[in-house]
């Protein structure tokens, strides 16, 4: 990716999305995946294996990539983003998914949380961006709706937009406040079904995740209770973990491969740092309630690669629910339809093992990346990877 | 109510229903609720002004009354008991309501909370008895399930009952352990609909509330929403709060009526002892995450009557709709209805009026009671109360 | 208070703290508080009777006013500003104090909430603002803190600032975004010790209570455990009920002054609109987990007030204890001290008690305001408020 | 272990705590571990790897088998048990020390836990049985206080004793009741320091692991912060899981060892079934919420090995601290020790460490046992478990 100067970023906004497509659409040499390096996983994942499996659901990104060097806060190095997922595309703001939420380690922000523990309801997209933009990302959601929106049923505008974020202040001049609500808007208008982008993307641009380039992961799960099939689908910003503590399909991956560790320089160098956003999407019929369970389960996702979620990590997921479009509700009773809880189980273990594969997609597609003080973080070196799963008889080409 | 020697009690059980029934038939004397006494209060009750206003909603108690004098551990004097709400009478074993609890203190006991909490609902009745019997009642309703019921769907049996308590060691020999599974079943095969028996009856038997005799107390509102009508009842086990802070009507009852307070020869005088718990009930397609919403309302009726809710207050509520009874499941998604969020108001302050007064009703209904050591805990005085209403010009006959 | 164009405001910035200063400085005619009224309360307030009672705690205010009439979104009217609480004054940025949260309606938005509740604290100020601001107003607390601060310990910059909001979009141009970082900055570096200004000031400038006026109030108590003498105090930003629901001292003050309630002309009248938050500030060494339990007892001091906690409102209470200065922490163990759960009690009740008064005494600190479209909302007026309390035999000059 | 006749293990019940401590001094072939098969694990354990490595904790059981063949409920077969754990040895009534406890999948029972979260202290020991014997345990509990202790400072008893179960009705008679007060009270006072008992042994008698025979199981690690050194323990009580998803040190061990999984012919067998409760120790000195916290990394050991936490399942997580032994308080203010967040991560890890390795250490210790209706649940295949390893280059002897 071409280190954009930020005026010209803004100016090329229109045309950005298309370069974003274009790797997808060079399908000569598409970026291999996790499963495309061998690692095998549980369960059968949808056509994408991307959270866009699940009806409706779509993704955007901005990335905000400019400057080489010495830090000048306010100038750069910027390696930064914003992600938008938004559960119904550009229904989103009018028809609110049933959600929960869960905290595995609240050394984080995710905004809007205390209304979708209370009302069921996330509303609007979940946005994912760096721990100091998550204020002009939150404001600009609702400027977005503002601009964009009809007024609520009230005839009155309000808001309690879901930002989450994880921190990227290694590589990024994080205090230089980059992210502007354009860059939030972009993420919102440039959403799309399909295939979604990985690695060094939006929110995930900076992020680095057991010691390797983090970033943006997803996967999908296809699901069967006893007479439905269902799909699940993960996006992860990934920047949590220590190298040592990494397994990849239960391979101690992280101590086969110790070379070049990020942070090696940094006085914190000890402590786990980083964080972990996950969103979860179905479209099985779950309630609130329901959805506050599935959101738990992320943990044992990342229990399998190795995470022991340190106190300076951030591992907040939400989950949310495609089905019932009309239960925001009106002037009567609403009808609606819920998976029983003992026909939840396909559900818990896809929503576990969906996760565990998105951790490792966002470090297989994150490419090497040097930001501010030339600090440089490199990439899960692909080759490496495959012996050592081979070395472990785990390789499943 | 007589001093049953408990094996006269067992005995009696068959008749004991019966007994009860009775002060309701002689209608000559019926008595008095706060109401009666002209105690205003906010919104319109039910026609019973009681929990069993709502629906299938029925309530059975085991009263243990025996001996007089000075505390022999395991002999007595015994002044407890059991109370049993049915959310859906005799069919709540087999099918569930949608269910949320919720602690504003929790110096106390509810078992069974942490899977209403998971699933979102209550499978079975909520007991309630003292803080010392809660085990054997606990059992005891696995048992009568087992005695009583089919297995679940999965040919095994599994049980976690919902038992609560309060602490009645002031008046009876809390450690003689006097409840035996026979009165747990006795007040789950006693429970009826029609009016509820308040006052020293079941679980409330030895209770004290704000320093006068408490006990059980019940109270119902009906709603409006746009277009449907409900129903909200709540029954409280009310042994919480101190004379001083207790409010009736708005009106600072405790500081008026400041005699005769209980507890004042013991060690702990200077603390708010006791606790109370409150059950909840609607008609109202409610769900697990809204119950929530609603057992937290109960906090804000108790705050009009004065509580502060003491580090020893074990103040826990428990809300639950019997609306959906296919909730349960089975192999397919199930089809719900539920209230949305912008019609739960009347709800909400119905909940928060209920309180309010079931709380005062409760008290009302009890009458001086002496037990272990001689300790006497007299009954709120009503001529009294009416006189302080007038003082403060709340007096509403 | 004068009408300033905004350019004019921030050219007054310097000397804007001077202007705050100055109602407290002409002594000869101070607004009068509620107590000054007549109205009782339970407890003895500190000096100040204000949440600076407690040694250390500053208070800030941003005041934004301009404009008149016809609402032109981005140009006003404005009714808005910005409030600082500072646990420890400029010490808050590097000595964290221990801190509990709890929501009774999560309607709103309290950031940095999920880091308190894992962490045990509060690190650096709690900001209010209006719900469309929340955003600006965190990024530039993180701002704020790059510019005056120390780097962490880490050597690198992170945080997660606590910002709560109330909605004032009845009075005020919510969308159009008129509070600016140095709006924020001005509340926190104007923070200062000593008396509180009220009513239409900061963050509360354009907020309403039980369809009054509302805004920002305080309170405090002073309390006395068997061996210490500690002081709780109280900041709400008001902004909550219904006329009818409200309760003063008991007196249903709502129902005896119906006339000229806000939101008259708005689509959602029927509602409870609005939020409040509460800001508990103690000097008792209480740990984390027992300031959780404080901040829940702010809604037996609402339930006073005779909140019913409507669907539309957003209730959320932080508490903080300024003792142990040192428990951030550091390389090895460190010493506490923590007041035992059982002298817990009077804590409690300072709580319930100074968080009634509070209420009150914002709504009688308000003044009479007219906003966008010429929606006027009156103050508590209070004369009448004193005949009411007469008629009641709770008026206590 | 042979099967006692039930009125001849009442008899026994003075020698049985000897019986039980006979493996451990026949010290010529004892039952090897999982580290023994070569299993590898991180970190460091103590000199037992048991929750008694940290010290003053005790432990103790009470073993009921009995009977075989066809079920007769209230005859047998018995399969069944209780263990205890006292936090502070027989100074645990007296002494509470801080704790927090975590439920990932609430389908369980573990009484108390209400007054751990509102009180931040664990007060007596933690006790497990099977889910039909919560009740009778947890009243046991309170009167072997009234048999053994002082009153409580205010004069008077009261107790929320913590009992935790897992259902064991694949093998036991669990609707026959066969746990009286005297296992409880035996399991009390036969808790030792000293090596603990694995396998089929007390509450974990009956259970069943990932479709293997479980039962009790610990571990422990010791841990370095900046500057102190300590140690974590854990004991679990292992009933939960699919063999599908077993991974011993990351190697997929479930999928290799198919053969004859438990509950076969069960009508429910598709399902999660069981349950998994587990207590933490540690000498560290924490406070309550950071001791939730800890509860919370529970999950992380499970995912390492493949938990999903099913609908079935009842996972519920409670950690205790045994330093600041006068925490519990008294008239006057306390002081206590606190390790800084900034210093936590190495318990965080030891966490995640020990709960890996006890769940395997309980399937590894317990034994093939047949129960109601000739039932049959096979041991882990030891050997078959070293070809495992070894294949997966996993095996470290």
């Amino acid at each position: 990716m071409r280190h954009y100067p930020r005026p010209l970023l803004l100016a090329l906004c229109s045309c950005f999305s298309f370069a974003l497509v274009l790797p997808a659409q060079e399908k000569s040499a598409p970026k291999p995946r996790a499963r495309d390096l061998g690692v095998p996983f549980d369960g059968t994942p949808g056509p994408l294996n991307a959270i866009t499996d699940v009806w409706g659901v779509t993704v955007g990104h901005t990335t905000l990539i400019s400057g080489e060097g010495k830090l000048q806060v306010g100038k750069g190095p910027v390696r930064t983003g914003v992600t938008a997922v938004l559960p119904r595309g550009k229904d989103s703001m009018n028809k609110p998914v049933f959600a929960g939420w869960w905290s595995l380690n609240g050394n984080g922000e995710m905004t809007g949380t205390t209304w979708v523990e209370e009302s069921g309801f996330l509303e609007g997209p979940v946005m994912i961006t760096n721990t100091h933009s998550v204020g002009v990302v939150r404001d600009a959601v609702i400027q977005w709706r503002v601009n964009h929106g009809q007024p609520d049923p009230t005839g009155y505008w309000w808001s309690l937009p879901v930002v989450a974020e994880t921190w990227d202040g290694w590589l990024n001049d994080i205090n230089g406040f980059h992210v502007k609500p354009e860059d939030a808007f972009h993420a919102i208008d440039s959403a799309h079904t399909g295939a979604v982008e990985e690695g060094n993307i939006g929110g995930g641009t900076g992020m680095i995740c057991n010691e390797f380039k983090g970033g943006i992961g997803t996967s999908s799960r296809k699901i069967e209770t006893k007479l439905r099939a269902f799909t699940v689908g993960v996006l992860v910003q990934c920047n949590y973990g220590s190298r040592k503590h990494l397994r990849i399909a239960g391979v101690p991956v992280g101590r086969e491969i110790p070379e070049d560790p990020a942070y090696a320089s940094a006085s914190f160098n000890e402590l786990d740092r980083g964080s972990i956003i996950v969103v979860v999407a179905r479209d099985a019929p779950l309630l609130a309630h329901q959805l506050k369970r599935l959101a738990r389960r992320v943990s044992l996702g990342l229990g399998r690669d190795g995470s022991i979620s340190g106190n300076g990590s951030g591992d907040i997921f939400i989950a949310f629910s495609t089905a019932n479009p009309g239960a925001a509700g009106s002037d009567d009773v609403v009808n609606l339809q819920m998976l029983p809880n003992d026909q939840i189980e396909p559900v818990f273990a896809a929503t576990v093992q969906a996760t565990e594969e998105a951790v490792i997609n966002a470090m297989v597609a994150a490419e090497t990346m040097t930001g501010i003080e030339n600090h440089k973080v490199i990439a899960l070196p692909h080759e490496k990877l495959r012996e050592v799963l081979k070395k472990y008889n785990r390789f499943a080409p």
